[in-house]
């Protein structure tokens, strides 16, 4: 039993904390967020008294869409999967919940973040931390070798929260994975490709996507003298270059990680470079580097890389760049992760891109909005004789880009629209809902998007509102006249304007070709 | 710990269920399941011995969607939203899982059959059940009065999965509701009329909409003698008379519900009839059903609400009939379930539907697809001052209709294309990779959906077998003397037709239209 008094007091400062966002007008998000905390506060403190308070709220970490994000939502979804599809994607869909022996050992230090279900008898399950993993299950499982497969779905992480920054605890991802034995790096130029098309139709401000690959990192990591046992704490340690100083990671390797100041040093000068094609070519003849088979590998198919992408195109938005270290504990050869450079989504008008990786180090990132890589292993974890599939993809980021989207639309003075209605069925006098009913019906046999109100005898005024509230360009009026004459006046209502029709839809190809 | 040479026996006994399933050439599902069953046998004698045996499969009750299906799927699901968004509905999402006292006291015995999930500290859990109560949830939190929405969205019951007739323990639901206060009977017929449509749209073959009223039910067992405490008892037993005799669901109402005979018969001449607003009228004259208030109410209703389903035409499919009671206890009023008449779905060519109820008796139902009915009192148990939102909506049984789909296209002999793509950049010679990723890329850049082999050297006839496989239309063919020439040859697939183009996609309108 929690102590009373102790809750009370938690409930006076949580109070406080409302009260004063509330004045200094925050984002609705963190109001919810810390009201969200009261609440809960409140509830422990019900229980208690055996008085049970109910709690209106969604769990810790999720959130509804209403209709204006769901519209949103839509509009990104459309982008993206028109991209996927233009690049000859199929679509799969897995369960929300695996085997929980299917995601053991595949998330690292990760894994206590994983959802598992109570035990109520029968198989011990778990919510689906990632798409990847279940994808690779799939392949497995059904003895696939080759195909290219975008997924969208919702996954789930017992994560701490950030939702003010569009980090939840259930969220979607957006995969695009090809799976098969091809020539190398052509898949994965095609990825790469892919995030260049998304962000760029998105619209969502100036992009860089940084390339690796993980054989340069472990590379590095040997001719640096890092110990073969450390590779992976260290790498997670350069993980956060970009979000700390140099000096705290090194700080990080030598103080916390036991790494050599020498061996910190030598890493710390590699992964300050950046480049193209150059630089790859510029560190294989590097003396240190080319000591390593595995990096000089990796370096020749960052060269192999950037010459597809050239043929592509898009070689003006690409860096290799030696501090990008994916987390994940999957990945196997090239990686990479697209950043948005611009400070803030507000100032959005900046168009000039010159294209030279060097010169954009003064920009502000505000994150990583899309990911991926090569992981050529996965698929034989779950074989049962091992067999490879050799595997590449790219997830994209897209609670983030909903945020930066809802931001958006919240300054810009157009409004979203959240139904598709073309025309609504009006009436200016009474009793006319037969008429009205019939009409409408008439309306949706021709496949026209109507809506009517649900009213006997709503007002004029009513009507016209709602057509202005949501949008509605076009509405119907019934009148006794009207009906006598066998037509409908049509009203534009942005401008008023107003037509008669005959009331036969199927002779009125103005109605239908709106 | 489980007895081992019992785990053996097991695992013979099943290993035989699938090799005469196999030698029967049963379902694919069919022995899927048995073989899942098989499985899970062999990894808990293998967990036994220390030696651990994975089990790659999905859990029990759900199922992957292949590529062939999301392809069905998707068809589907566009009809149907498309559907909606004629009405003009917005959208919502709510989270897969909620708290787990939001489900607590919504659906009776059922309760049982929601998944809980682990309490890992923090709020407890449960997988959404339905999407009616989240709404419900959604509409109380926020206080709103007035919405029209869908929601597709999956649902999770610890249900015995039953794979074969389409019931699973994850499956979509395709919910549209009408939420507010409105003139009676108008948003009842839009939903009927919803059903109406996308069931004559889907072509499942032919359908009836059974309607009742939950006051009618309950005036007719009032009237009958049944105790105010037995009705929800017996009314779900009536609930069985789809699937059972007259002659056994009266057994149990008697012997195991302790109903008396007389109260039973005079229950069994109510639900054996069917009709349309004559019916109505000619019950609310009946001597006994008249005595009830709450009956005359819904028999009135009913009336009112065929005066509409006439104006939307579509009567002919529609009865009022008895006998149909929907379990869920949220129900108040109106109560609906549409059920496909045909015996099989490969007879789908029968075209003569005449329209009378009564002429449907001897057609074998194969089940509902859609259900639903009107829940006013629903949003007042989530607001804390008990203010209520009527809501009226329904719920389209998509799995259903997607088995049916996946049969229909197997038995058919089109093709199911899993992707859009258009055109297939190849070359007859050697070494013109990157001449075809150059011009991929400019057919993606042009928004046209092209692919190209991920390998520098592919046979030709490698390149033309892919594209039948998987339904390209249209193979763009290099070849030194095309470069030369400034031109591509275009081959359609299906007839060898080959014409020559220049190489600038911007003046090849012929394919940008394709």
């Amino acid at each position: 039993m929690e102590d009373k008094v102790q809750i009370q007091d938690a409930i006076k400062v949580q109070g406080e904390v409302v009260r004063k966002l509330k004045s200094e007008k925050a984002s609705k998000e963190q109001i919810d967020e810390e009201v969200a905390k009261l609440l809960e506060l409140k509830a422990r403190l019900g229980g208690d008294d055996g008085k049970h308070q109910f709690v209106l709220k969604t769990a810790k970490g999720t959130r509804d869409y209403n209709p204006k994000q769901m519209a949103i939502r839509e509009k990104v979804f459309n982008t993206i999967i028109s991209c996927f599809k233009r690049h000859g994607a199929e679509t799969i869909d897995t369960p929300v919940f695996e085997l929980k022996e299917t995601l053991t050992g595949k998330y690292g230090e990760d894994s206590k973040l994983i959802y598992d279900l109570k035990d109520q008898g029968g198989e011990l399950l778990s919510l689906r931390y990632d798409l990847t993993v279940p994808f690779a299950r799939y392949l497995a499982m059904n003895k696939i070798t080759n195909i290219k497969r975008y997924h969208i779905a919702k996954v789930y992480r017992r994560d701490n929260p950030a939702m003010t920054r569009g980090r939840y605890r259930e969220f979607y991802q957006c995969d695009f994975d090809i799976a098969g034995q091809y020539d190398a790096m052509i898949p994965d130029a095609e990825c790469l490709k892919i995030v260049y098309e998304i962000l760029h139709e998105l619209d969502l401000g100036d992009f860089r996507i940084k390339v690796n690959d993980r054989r340069i990192l472990d590379g590095m990591f040997a001719v640096c003298g890092v110990p073969d046992d450390k590779f992976r704490t260290i790498c997670s340690t350069v993980d956060k270059l970009d979000k700390m100083s140099w000096e705290d990671v090194k700080k990080e390797m030598v103080n916390e990680k036991g790494l050599s100041e020498q061996a910190a040093d030598q890493i710390g000068e590699y992964v300050s470079m950046q480049g193209g094609m150059d630089l790859a070519e510029h560190l294989l003849q590097d003396q240190k580097m080319s000591q390593s088979k595995q990096a000089c590998a990796g370096l020749s198919d960052i060269k192999l890389l950037f010459s597809y992408l050239q043929l592509f195109q898009v070689t003006d938005k690409v860096v290799f760049d030696l501090s990008l270290a994916r987390g994940l504990d999957y990945y196997t050869g090239v990686i990479y992760e697209a950043v948005l450079t611009q400070a803030g989504v507000a100032s959005v008008t900046t168009e000039a891109q010159n294209g030279a990786p060097g010169s954009t180090e003064e920009s502000v990132s505000v994150g990583s909005v899309a990911g991926g890589g090569r992981y050529d292993g996965l698929v034989g974890m779950f074989d049962p004789k091992g067999r490879k599939v050799p595997c590449v993809g790219v997830s994209i980021g897209i609670e983030r880009i909903f945020s930066i989207m809802e931001q958006k639309a919240e300054v810009s003075a157009e409004k979203v629209r959240t139904t598709e209605v073309q025309v609504m069925v009006a009436s200016a006098q009474k009793n006319l809902l037969e008429e009205r009913l019939k009409l409408t019906a008439e309306l949706w046999n021709a496949g026209i998007k109507a809506e009517v109100m649900y009213k006997k005898n709503p007002k004029l005024l009513s009507q016209l509102q709602h057509c202005e509230e949501s949008g509605i360009p076009l509405v119907a009026i019934l009148g006794e006249q009207e009906l006598k004459d066998g037509v409908v006046k049509l009203r534009v209502v942005a401008t008023r304007e107003e037509v008669s029709h005959t009331v036969d839809i199927h002779t009125a190809p103005h109605l239908r070709t709106i």
